[in-house]
């Protein structure tokens, strides 16, 4: 580990992938079929290998120097080109994309692998990455067959890239107030005009052409979210003349400076082409599709961040000397001795393991829900659909306080630029907000996914959590669970109390503390994955120990032995040290105080 | 109120320093006999219109453009140098500094008026003032005669600026490894020789001399912080001559860009002059001695930095419009309709007038010490003992947080430059690191507070805390305080469980949760100070309640009313929505899992 530069956890990774979820099973699925566990360790290895070497290396100066416009185009950072073209080689844009466009189609819980670790190398450089997956992911699943084999292939290669482009200035969290013309033509193009705010890497010099998937207004069209519709807006068309999109500014943001934040303006001069995607004023509906993927790929943003904080915090912690040791006297102490500096670390590496547990087993559910036998589909849908507002705003925001904490561990040092943490924590921050503020996620969560189908979901979910029944733990694991409970109780208890508070006042009360609602959902679940892991660590733990004289022993000289060692002491800090934040937020949501629907503005 | 721009909340200070403390009654002390309430209202005024009109403007601008060196000095932002020339001709540097060298002895709680608003107003500016005024104070309470005619005036007056050379490359928390070295010389002087790291404002353009407070070594000093010893080193000497102090470097930071944070090294040439401040190897004491103001003021940047970003956010919120309202239909709503923001914002408010009553409280606990009758003094000096280092920690964790969600009110411009709120947070981080970092402070707290005299200070705590058993409170109150009491009863539950684990598990099990003890009491005072005003609101509410028809009526038409009113309401919201987290501290505590002192580094 290095406390300047980032260097994956392979070793946690491996676990995750192919010990704890056994990723190696997806491959008896038939859409699977081509791969194996062995393929799925190497591609371990590669993408730390690409995100260590070629990704890491740019970060600083990414933020540094950031982007500039220069002749009405934007410059990006130094050596952004050159990564972005080895993005594209090295198939780390297409990996879960179909195999007809040149995709891998390998699972998504492979998938994020990439996107984990490229994001904890450089938040700045592979946010723009994410974009452009998801505007290809669009025009293959509503495009024609025609749009599909002018766009998708180049897309997946990174020969083009994409962006999203929602937000207006006096539209952001309310989508429906958008107000972007879409004219129709007689040869059925549309003439697009309007302004988009906020659009991540809307212009840059690293791909040939810009793919830009535009939320417009027809003529027409009915008002609010219905009456919106999905159009694709290239930088240059077809013929190669240059569409009527103009850079009118960058962003100066906190954080992700390698990111290009751009205010478009489409149609200037009368002459912006977009090609509609489907039929008019399904816009709404194709967003919503596929914004699952775009919400767990940054609440990633947050587990990338936090993971790369306490790689950093923890190597720094062992090379830093302060006053006086108490294991090695008459040496300096590494600061790592100091009880408070491992508890530091203690939360920052149980909150980024739970956080990992979580979301890559939400991108299980995803490949299972897509993939799997059809008559398990949906409850894999159902357990995708209610982790997703979780992964995203619990994602984000522990990520923050991770890498926040980072800081602290570092001390004076953690304030300056010479250390990593400082710019992690910058470039996290955006993470709560873009994609849905972490307030509309917790809406999502208890405003639509609690009462979908009936409250369907949360059935799901029960019974999932019931996995220790047909599980049982033994040795120090059984009292783990039997502690976890009394917080899983603690679900159902709060979602009473939320439903009592919309009966007395409603919407407004029920609403009111939702994010807490969300946060002691994100603390269980959490925990819940670490337990499902720790559990595989004791028994693995248990084997290595069978054939040594004493745990001191084993834990001195094997490595092997010391991960699930430090697996297990994870999982019982988050049980006993950080689970008790539900009992914050549970008994917030039962006093169900109205005081804010009540002040003076 | 501005969501671009610092103002002042007038009202709040007006409230906090006459009608709930009764500052007044401190002039009927001797010390403060020539002060009255109108001089305080007075300095509200113009202590608020001075931040706003002189430091706000050059906020922004000191973080863009930042210090640099040039021909071997630092050169501050444009128009730092002119603020801080009217700084000292106001009078700002020296409010509760001695009569007899130009200070204005004013009690404390109305010094730190100037303080919170500059320190809100501009962060980078200010944190440089607070050390002039630590160096000043320490030259006027160990110095000699002939020291204190040299130096306390013209540091007073802001003429000279000061610093603090405590921390090297290689001692940063522990203090005692310093090794810069001070040789006496025949005729009294020492030559000085060493570095010093993170000096904030160590060189500017500001002040025609800066004086160096430095801590170092002289020869044959005992090992460790016993042979320790303070001396005054300043840039210029007495006979105009430069002394031997160079800027190395600055540090490249995360925020406070308008603060010079110097790398210095003392003697290169042989020819630091340094003056000893009253004899040798009492370093470390003097230091402690005037610590508890100087936490006191790091505090206060928490303080600051919430109050502005409450301000900016609670402004943007009513201007910035999203989707329909419901209040008033056909018209597009103020975010602030929305429940998620008034949550957001109401934690924002209540934390930050929570965190506000605690640190004038504590600073008319400091006043009532060193200036109150004899008989209760050493009361009042045990209960600013322990609420020291919590203004300390909980006041900058949770300013940062404040600013954390103040940026989230704001969404997508949060994140940009365009609004303080991301240099709030920028600027804040630091406060949870200097000036003893904030574990430093909780084990102060459990290490050395609970355990002085016998565990006397929470025996004065227990009796402070029972002020409603005195002053019944009444209506909606009495629920409150009620409520409040559970959670009292968890500070000495909690001292016991700590105790406890001591005992099994050594210090390190007792110091391992310092930081939750630290939190939890936190929350149990600042929500106490708060009750405490609400009782003085709930007075003044219904004397204005009486002479009218409806609470409604009175509300639309009373600026005062909607004042106690909301007072009243953020008091609500603190017992029932935050204290809460009191719970998770207490538990976390009573589980004391030891995992971060078994996991394998």
């Amino acid at each position: 580990m290095s406390s300047t530069e980032y260097q994956v956890d392979r070793r946690e990774l491996q676990f995750v992938i192919n010990e704890s979820l056994e990723a190696g099973k997806l491959c008896e699925l038939p859409d699977f079929s081509e791969f194996d566990e062995e393929i799925f360790s190497m591609i371990i290895n590669e993408a730390s290998t690409f995100s260590e070497q070629v990704l890491a290396p740019l970060n600083e100066n990414g933020d540094r120097q950031g982007c500039r416009i220069a002749d009405g185009s934007v410059v990006t950072p130094d050596g952004f080109a050159d990564a972005w073209k080895q993005l594209g080689e090295g198939g780390w844009l297409s990996m879960n994309m179909p195999v007809e466009y040149g995709g891998q189609g390998l699972p998504e819980v492979i998938s994020i692998i990439g996107k984990e670790t490229q994001m904890a190398a450089n938040q700045g450089f592979t946010i723009g990455a994410s974009l452009t997956s998801g505007a290809a992911n669009l025009i293959y699943t509503f495009g024609s067959e025609e749009q599909k084999i002018e766009f998708c292939q180049k897309m997946f290669s990174g020969e083009w890239s994409g962006s999203m482009c929602l937000t207006e200035p006096q539209a952001g969290s309310a989508v429906g107030d958008v107000t972007t013309s879409a004219t129709r033509q007689e040869d059925g193009h549309y003439l697009i005009k309007g302004t988009k705010q906020f659009i991540t890497n809307g212009d840059h010099d690293m791909a040939d052409n810009i793919i830009h998937l535009l939320l417009a207004r027809t003529s027409d069209a009915p008002a609010g979210t219905k009456g919106i519709s999905l159009f694709i807006v290239p930088k240059i068309r077809k013929d190669g003349s240059p569409n009527d999109v103009k850079v009118l500014s960058l962003e100066h943001k906190m954080g992700i400076n390698g990111s290009p934040t751009c205010l478009l303006s489409f149609g200037d001069n009368a002459d912006c082409h977009g090609y509609l995607l489907k039929a008019e004023n399904l816009g709404m509906a194709q967003m919503f599709q596929l914004m699952n993927e775009a919400r767990l790929l940054v609440g990633l943003q947050g587990l990338a961040g936090a993971g790369a904080a306490v790689q950093n915090a923890w190597a720094y912690a062992k090379e830093r000397t302060q006053g006086s040791s108490a294991v090695n006297p008459g040496e300096k102490a590494a600061i790592v001795e100091f009880p408070d500096v491992r508890r530091m670390l203690m939360q920052m590496k149980a909150v980024t393991e739970g956080l990992r547990a979580l979301m890559y087993t939400t991108a299980w559910y995803s490949d299972m829900a897509h993939h799997g036998p059809e008559d398990s589909r949906e409850k894999y849908q159902d357990l995708l659909d209610l982790h997703i507002p979780v992964c995203k705003a619990f994602g984000t925001d522990q990520g923050f306080d991770v890498a926040r904490i980072g800081i602290q561990v570092l001390g004076g040092v953690g304030f300056t630029q010479d250390f990593p943490l400082e710019q992690n924590a910058r470039d996290q921050k955006i993470a709560s907000i873009y994609e849905g503020t972490n307030g509309i996620q917790a809406l999502d969560l208890v405003g639509r996914k609690f009462s979908t189908k009936k409250g369907q979901l949360l059935k799901v979910l029960e019974n999932e959590l019931g996995w220790f029944d047909q599980h049982t733990p033994s040795g120090e694991l059984a009292g783990w669970v039997a502690e976890w409970e009394n917080y899983r109780a603690l679900i159902q208890e709060s979602i009473n109390n939320l439903k009592n508070i919309g009966e007395t006042q409603g919407k407004d009360g029920y609403i009111l503390y939702a994010v807490n609602m969300l946060d002691l959902l994100g603390d269980v679940l959490c925990c819940f994955y670490l337990l499902k892991q720790a559990q595989t660590a004791q028994t693995k733990w248990e084997t290595l120990l069978a054939g040594v004289a004493s745990e001191e022993q084993l834990l001195e000289e094997n490595e092997e032995a010391q991960f699930y060692w430090n697996k297990l002491r994870t999982t019982e800090f988050y049980v006993w040290s950080i689970l008790p934040r539900a009992l914050s937020n549970a008994k917030t949501i039962k006093n169900a105080n109205l005081a804010p629907l009540k002040a003076c503005l």
